[in-house]
């Protein structure tokens, strides 16, 4: 068979996929190493590009540690963290919000439109997507952190009825238009029922959960709810990972009937999870 | 590298054309070998339903001589044609009307249907979408065969704008409202300009336009239409070819840029003619 | 008083019934004697596109029984019949197809479309309209007889939205997309409810239900459901009558106040029904 | 042939009628004796409630001469008339649109809703849909008498697309808000081309342009725009009938084929104009 | 501060009440002494503009008292009242409607329309808005005088959809065509709920409600419905302000939350009651 | 007269100017002063929600110099002009990108919204709403600097119909979707001929041009193009105001017919400009 007729096959092979979420919202949380390799970056971009001309309407939802520290140390701002929450200072937030919604935000979007797609970045603030409310975990105060209050998903409804992506930095607005830094993965998983999103897929660095950390050998294929919780409360997950999973557990509730924490470092691996049977990482499902 | 993630990225290989195609109407004439190979027949649906899964608008143009020519027999009735065209008596109409809209038409539309599509079959009697006018080759009166005297292609923008493929039979209507039969290859050249289509696919039993009759090693890709018309002429194009060139060159004074004669019978032809650059078959464009 | 000023008054006093049904879906079931007879034919279809035109919608369904048999001759095929059932097996079921969405439907289509009206005609296959399961009456397996298992009347809103009166034959599509010859009357009566019509015309052969059988001077005007329903148990009500009677029952479970069965035979029997008072035939009502 | 069928039948002969005019506005003068007769006056209403529901678009014009006078008389007023135009103080002016449209347009209006139609009344300064500008025939200031400077007719647009019946009355708004009298003819004549309409109708109280004044035995059933100006200039037409040909020649360049002058005060002459080919009373055409 | 700014800022201080009514429907019942001060009603209409093009939807309900009266003496017939309700036989209601709808209606339509607005003027019976049925307060029969027995608001949500102010006099259409005199107050209490309005002022001669009758420094700024109750049982409020406290009960039960009464003849006061916080004039509120 | 009746006044004056703007689209280039003094920059943020709400759709462009110098020198980068254009490096790029997307952008977006606006912040890159070329003004390599290449408005047009406010920032994409540089004011220029504003108000720190430099007593508040390019000439016009001028005169060519250069450090003074007939600043007109 010469090679484009294997080519048109494995086309073909992704038609009940593409049926199934034809006209359907899936929201991704975009981070990790995938972030940082600018390959990786645009190689992920351009799979979301894909998947909107398929039918689907994807919403990026994105975070952007990594290059915060680093315009920090450049400021000469050493960070500080509290159980895994960057301690936000004003001036901190100021630089959160910079690279943030400046420059990781607009280095995605620039990504997509170079690509065919048409890209709109948002951050929490415009048209008061994302409303906060100061978070203080275990009564601390560590400054402009926040959780979320109120999403407002008007402005979303519009861009994808018009055919844009939208990619939304997790920087929200307060009671006083302040800004707030926020926790990404959490805003992905609160947003998947405010837009009646069918699929949350959290891409990573890891392939999935894994029964012994640090083993990938022993992936968790699925996980239901309860199973994650319980790997929770004995510490058999990375603290890295649990806001993942979290996530996930909030779009179980938001109304998606399984969301997947995946890989982002492999290439290609939104498409395998959203274009195979048995799909790759990790799938939670209710239970 | 996994299967899946070799899928993945033949995938994303086929984005550019999706892009290019999106929200396009594309007039796929289907007939020959690949309409009597029920298999083939099924994966040329299946192909269709494709199309318009991934952003695409088909309208699909079909004939069905050697049906015709089997239901004949079976009542007694031997066919009898003049310079390739079937002398069409009202009896013969009868029939042929009857396996056109009735059996091929609606094979097909279920075949799109049980593979996710929404088909809607129509013969140009319904919404008067084709009207013919007598056709008298040479002069002979041969009965009920017609020419395309006008198309009214309101009824395909309402069904396309809803997102079902109409599958169109050759049969036309007449100005007392009776039955025509008329070249089905004919009839997808004109639709492309009263439809705006972008794109004409003439699927067929053989591999293109040979510059030596028989010869598949002699294919020309490409053949601009003076010099079509100049091999006819000539005589070095099969009869049964001939409508074939003549509804490309139709279409390409209707509007489109490049209309292709590919061959129905190698799987997938459609889509290795959609998703590649080079496309297969031949090739017709201005000139 | 002149001639054109006493056709201004009959006019008037079409007012209160135009007014009623503007807007509203009428079903009418076509069938039986004028079916066969062209003018017959001819006036029936005039008087549904003057239904469309002062502001009705109305859907056509019909059967074909004296036809198909006709063509099942020619190709020497015997007809059999099981308690008035035709049983088709895969041979006949093509000829019962071909007849009916490539004969019937498309001479009324034309009909429709040669007075002013914009038909277009659907076989239950198209855009699977009418989804069947097998039908196995008193436990005989007949063959492709089916009954309704699904309709999808999506394809009626968008055709009469646009101002087409829908022609629909009686063949329905099964769950692996193969063809079943259905029972007319009940499909008319069950679309009723999937379309919210708001009126039934059963048209046949004879003036409505007698008292006593093939008594015309013992017709009945009204009927209620247990009085028609209990005149079947008792034997009173044709063989051929009873399907038609069933229609009624279902299209008031469906939502309409009244069905009608009325004489196609006489001419403009449709306009008498839907334009007077006391309406011709009989009225099946609910009790 | 029952009554009821012979009712059925003339329903039909109606059909090529409406599918004539479906869509179409039509521009009605309603004046003269079928105006102060009650029966007459609910007959027409009736019949332009039919119209609109066998799918036209009836805009109705009038005046209101006789009522004028009589409120005029009322209030111990003198009319007064230079050369056939009521001399229109400030204080006339006042009673003329309190009849015009308090009285008059009201009562036709509620005519209309009372037999199932939906009238909304307007008198020219609704939505400035008549702008007027001072007339002085002859160089004589006769008071708040105007001619159509302008029209606006957004509104009528808004409530035909609705499905209302616009009743309009002849007074019309000047540039500096006040009232001003107007020509209902004229303003008829002037909105056919405003609104697109394709047939202007004249109702009056004589048959038609007669050859010889007051002989009815003389109607023209035809008369072209040269014959009907020349007539003018021979002084063979009425005062009154002048401004109402000049109605038809003010619509025939608005775009109409055919303006038709007729005898508001036969019963349903309205309809036997639009649904008869021969029609009655007088027809202009271009020429 | 040069005049300018200071005009800037002021501005800048109706933006909140902008914000608050914006899209939202106001219904204001315009009557007393500012109807018949030339200068004054056309600045009442200025405001009613205004309101329109900061973005809320004014419908004005108006009645005429005054100008009745003083057309029937100019006709020689003498008003005569039973309980404050004007004793209305055939002759009268003729009057009352032709100043209504004629004259008070038109002249407000002109004014708005002279001041950039775009007023459509309706009565009750245009497309049959308010229905009425005969009222005979304590038994007495006093003619054409009515209550409102159904309003039909479809006609005043297609006109401020097209930016369209109404403005409805006080007339309704009863069982049988017939006119009715209601009462203004009234027709804009009922509104309210009827076209969903947030909003409810009666614009009157006096400054609101008293504690003690015509001791305008006893004002009260807010009252509740029961102590209106009580006040009316008391007998401390006038016959004159009975309807209109009624009208703002009401409009509190069709949904507003507050309903207000006005001195009209304040230059200006429907600005100072939307556009400050304290308002001006009596308050009405549930309670 | 009380406070507030003095304040109702002053609204009814801005009516002629509300009805002027209604719907239409006012291109507002914010910068200088009024940009780093919060109270001001607030108050800005306030008029331009107010523009929005009665009824004209505000685009806001803006740079942001200041703060960009501000946190290049914290991150220990020395800023360098060449001719008065920042020399960017793709490290400094970074950095402007950051402060203008991120910081500078989404504090407007934040006091539009916290005043009851719904702003939407959006660079140059969102949607390829602004397309670069390089720019090497004198033929010098100043870096990722550029000039506008096209201008994609159509997220302006979906944004602007949905009610939001769309705030610009002054970077834009390239070719290959690097990040450049704009002068805000050159956008702010090209923008009002791709949205077909009608309006272009450049906010800067002075009072708009001098006749003699640094002189606010010789303000010209008029002037025509060709004066205004004479001046340039001459010399007489500040190096930062050349570009504002500059943009002025596109407006002009883009089908503006009056720009306008104001002092956005006077309170209000963009109410002034909109809603005063003699303005203030420096009106540019065709010339």
């Amino acid at each position: 068979m010469p090679y484009s007729a294997e080519q048109a096959k494995i086309l073909t092979q992704a038609l009940p996929y593409i049926q199934q979420y034809a006209g359907k919202t899936i929201v991704i949380k975009y981070g990790g190493h995938a972030m940082v390799d600018e390959d990786l970056k645009k190689s992920v971009m351009g799979d979301v590009v894909l998947l909107r001309y398929v039918g689907m309407s994807p919403i990026l939802v994105h975070g952007g540690g990594p290059e915060i520290t680093e315009v920090m140390k450049k400021v000469g701002k050493e960070p500080s963290f509290v159980n895994g929450l960057r301690v936000t200072d004003s001036e901190t937030m100021e630089i959160v919000e910079m690279v943030l919604a400046g420059k990781t935000n607009k280095s995605l979007v620039s990504l997509i439109n170079n690509q065919g797609g048409r890209a709109v970045g948002l951050s929490g603030k415009d048209a008061n997507l994302i409303v906060a409310e100061k978070s203080e975990p275990g009564g601390v105060d560590i400054g402009y952190v926040g959780q979320v209050a109120k999403i407002n998903p008007g402005i979303l409804a519009t861009l994808v009825q018009e055919g844009y992506i939208p990619v939304i930095s997790s920087v929200a607005i307060g009671p006083n238009g302040e800004s707030f830094n926020m926790n990404a993965d959490h805003i992905a998983g609160e947003l998947v029922g405010a837009v009646g999103a069918v699929k949350l897929v959290m891409m990573t660095d890891v392939k999935g959960i894994y029964d012994h950390k640090d083993d990938p050998s022993t992936l968790r294929s699925v996980l239901t709810v309860s199973e994650a919780q319980e790997m929770i409360r004995a510490g058999k997950i990375d603290k890295g990972m649990i806001p993942k999973v979290e996530a996930c557990v909030m779009a179980l509730k938001g109304g998606v009937e399984r969301a997947h924490i995946i890989d982002g470092s492999e290439p290609h691996s939104l498409l395998m999870e959203v274009f195979t049977d048995k799909g790759i990482g990790t799938m939670i499902e209710a239970g």
